[in-house]
């Protein structure tokens, strides 16, 4: 098998990604256990090939973990401090759990990349829960949704990364229109409302919040399927994505 | 004189400077006039050494070019295709130019260095021009304001960095109220006014737009000093960073 890293991707530069979901009414993050480090979680991430682009590389990582193909993504932050993976409690872990689990793979040299300084750049993604097919990374021991308000311990400055990246969602999903990405095509104008209470974690008014919506203009009411019976559902809406 | 590059650099990584300032009504870019590749400007920009965090690399750089302590600067987007520099058209021309300028520093090695796939980190800085006192990097000819319609040719992908930066100015010149660093620390309400129509290329109705930023409560309205004429001069104006 392949010898890891050095020889095929770029040095002391990562990719971490936030996958946010929605279900059940909650904003949820991707979450991956890590086989090592005690359990610890992390966010998917990887590196960059010498020759791929950054952009590329993240989608690749996200195709990998998802199943997806043309996920809604955006750099927000890059993570650069001197000492952020030199000085991680997990790093001496890591460096003998490695080594124990493939010692030809993961020898001192690959061990000394592995774990030298990483500028992380951030993304963050949105995707349609119902839609993805989970598909673990070599690292991981399982992958798992979790609701931004039950985040567990996470490696390294994964839970700073995961908190910026919850900012620049909510700067985003009002100036961008981005949250019908975490919705299935159609959707009732009562779960718009939910997703957008659960992305900022307070109620908006009701009438006002559909209102603003509407007059956004960026939705198309669809037919109410005739069942016969005296019809009370919800219309269905779809987004239109705006033309300018 | 020390040899250039890898020994004290990352490889692979290099951040790029838009400085804004502001000056006779017009948004101006701090832009170099390069001794090399035929005299093409491009922004300031430098490398991060390897003990050192990516934020302080860059303040680093605007240190040296600016003079400015505590410059209001802020992380926009990451440039990473993967040709970006490879296939610039001023790379041929910078090799010879520089093995030409100083053999001993730039030799085959350093611009293999210098001319490899770089990813760019872009940063934007804000600043009071008057107060700026300008100082060449060692690749500068001269330094130059230029107002952001009378934009030169720029090296490589620097237009692309200089247009994305533009965009996310004006996305936080309201969110985030960023706006007043461009400022002297006393100004009028026209001065505002102005500052934001050359941000944002248009102009604003006076009325609303006074109300609007007075209704912000983050201005501290200034004696007006006593003449003994008859006072006509406009109320000055300083920015009193909200509380929140």
């Amino acid at each position: 098998m392949q010898k890891f890293g050095e020889q095929d991707y770029i040095s002391h530069l990562s990719i971490d990604c936030v996958i946010f979901g929605y279900e059940a009414q909650a904003l949820k993050v991707l979450l991956a256990k890590f086989k090592f480090g005690k359990g610890v979680f992390s966010l998917p991430g990887g590196y960059i090939f010498k020759e791929e682009g950054i952009n590329q590389a993240a989608s690749r990582i996200l195709i990998e973990r998802t199943g997806l193909q043309h996920i809604y993504l955006e750099q927000f932050r890059v993570f650069g401090d001197e000492n952020r993976i030199v000085n991680s409690p997990y790093k001496e872990t890591l460096k003998s759990e490695l080594g124990a689990f493939d010692r030809e793979r993961f020898d001192a040299e690959v061990m000394e990349w592995l774990t030298s300084r990483f500028i992380s750049i951030g993304y963050y993604a949105l995707v349609d829960i119902n839609r993805v097919t989970l598909q673990c990374g070599e690292f991981d021991e399982y992958l798992e949704w979790r609701s931004i308000k039950d985040i567990p311990e996470l490696i390294h400055d994964h839970r700073e990364i995961l908190d910026y990246a919850l900012i620049s969602l909510r700067q985003h999903l009002d100036q961008k229109l981005i949250g019908f990405n975490l919705l299935p095509e159609a959707f009732t104008m009562r779960e718009v409302q939910e997703l957008y209470e659960a992305v900022y974690d307070r109620p908006f008014p009701i009438n006002n919040f559909q209102k603003k919506i509407l007059d956004l203009e960026v939705l198309e009411r669809l037919q109410k399927k005739y069942t016969g019976a005296a019809n009370t559902a919800p219309y269905l809406y779809r987004f239109r994505k705006p033309s300018h």
